[in-house]
């Protein structure tokens, strides 16, 4: 049985803070970097970064879209990304937002977490617009695995509004009624502690305030920087859980290829979400 | 500018049928056919049914989950799926289920829509979470480059319904919602015609039934055979639009590795569908 990813994810944020940094590198960014906008050149985008990331932060978050954009080749220099990151000691959090029926799931699940895995991670971003109890394939591998399983809940765009606020049966919105889901979950498979599903929120929107009814859940909070929300929105939306919080910020952190300058900028925030998650 | 999907798919039906043939090799599977659960199995299992499809099918579904699962050389294999699939004249339906913010969505577009794209599929199923209006980059390139965005609905497993049936702020479900909104996209972007977005509806669940809102849409049914919907139940469903429905099976064609038994499972199933669905 691994550590949970919860212990390590406490470790990590007490050595190294808990900022995770996407690793989300467009087509912009490649020719904007000069390292060209194919295969190779975002092959050594991941050596550019890597090592100023693991010089830095404990966590970083890949986005796979940017990946997939160069097909199979994208994806090899995704799973060597998550490889050498591992062993670098960082914790990968990958923004893949998979989500199916549960035959399928067992399959993402396989591709995804658990020591037999070929892209093995420690956390998944996933989908919950078909359920999560569909999820239970996703769930038991993230249990057994010591791996976390991050169900979008609310988004950081305001686009997704209406489907997340939408009231089921019970006068509940769908983000709210999948935190309660979450919050259940976890206490049937981790008594007392906290367990391994999580929820992204979206530090963006504050009203309605959700209420963060799963006590017992890590949430990553993406999109700081570009997407509009502050170190600061992150500090006031989870308030009640500093400690549980993995904040992520992509392109505020890949303005320049130089390594000092990626540094600098990452060495500065992730000093910033230190003293304002400081719990 | 290319044909549309519609215009494209609308052949291929007359010709061969509205059948698209999912393509879930899990692990199963693989070890069942005698190929083994590795990306070399995964290969062959390419080899095997790929003629088998061309053959007696206009369309293939594969299910990326069980190409990832071999990480990134299961992706190669996709790759390679769907572009001899395509070569050989059958229309590609990724189902991938992918859906994030707009800008994440730009590099989705560029991985698997258009010309350009390494994964060039002719159609793409997205989740809608995160919201239609997100989608803006994915469909745009559908619209460009005559390919579909096919929008997950109303799913075929049961775990789905609460959010699926929540209810937004002027009382229509997630899912009527979705559809009215595939609706006024198609009208602007395909006056008159059918457009560019279409819907994943499971054909499993009856009621509510739902208004087909969007007579300008294409839809696809999954899940028939092995997840409990039979040709019949897809063809009640869709009665008032049985030429723009493409099922699809999975499993239940992948009983045998002996190609004569594939080939002869897939031709009494395709027959099944343009009798039952002959407009």
């Amino acid at each position: 049985m691994s550590d949970s990813f919860w212990t390590r994810f406490d470790d990590t944020r007490r050595l190294r803070g808990p900022l995770a940094w996407g690793m989300d590198p467009s087509g912009d960014i490649l020719d904007k970097w000069g390292l060209g906008d194919t295969p190779d050149g975002l092959d050594r985008f991941v050596d550019v970064v890597l090592p100023v990331a693991a010089a830095t932060v404990g966590l970083i978050k890949p986005q796979a879209a940017f990946y997939e954009r160069h097909g199979w080749r994208g994806f090899r220099t995704l799973a060597r990304l998550i490889d050498e990151a591992r062993g670098a000691g960082l914790l990968v959090v990958l923004d893949a937002k998979r989500g199916d029926v549960g035959s399928t799931n067992y399959a993402y699940a396989e591709a995804y977490l658990g020591p037999d895995a070929p892209m093995r991670s420690d956390a998944l971003t996933v989908h919950p617009y078909l359920g999560v109890d569909a999820m239970r394939p996703l769930i038991d591998r993230a249990a057994e695995s010591g791996s976390c399983l991050l169900i979008v809940t609310r988004s950081s765009n305001a686009e997704g509004r209406a489907v997340q606020t939408a009231v089921d049966a019970v006068g509940r919105s769908v983000e709210q009624a999948l935190l309660d889901r979450i919050r259940e979950l976890n206490s049937e498979l981790t008594p007392g502690g906290v367990g391994p599903i999580g929820a992204v929120i979206g530090p963006t929107h504050l009203e309605p305030q959700l209420d963060f009814a799963a006590p017992n859940a890590v949430y990553l909070a993406p999109g700081v920087g570009r997407q509009g929300a502050t170190p600061s929105d992150v500090a006031q939306v989870f308030a009640a859980c500093p400690d549980r919080v993995i904040p992520s910020a992509s392109r505020s952190l890949l303005a320049s290829s130089d390594p000092s300058r990626l540094r600098d900028d990452a060495i500065e925030l992730a000093d910033e979400f230190v003293r304002l998650l400081a719990s």
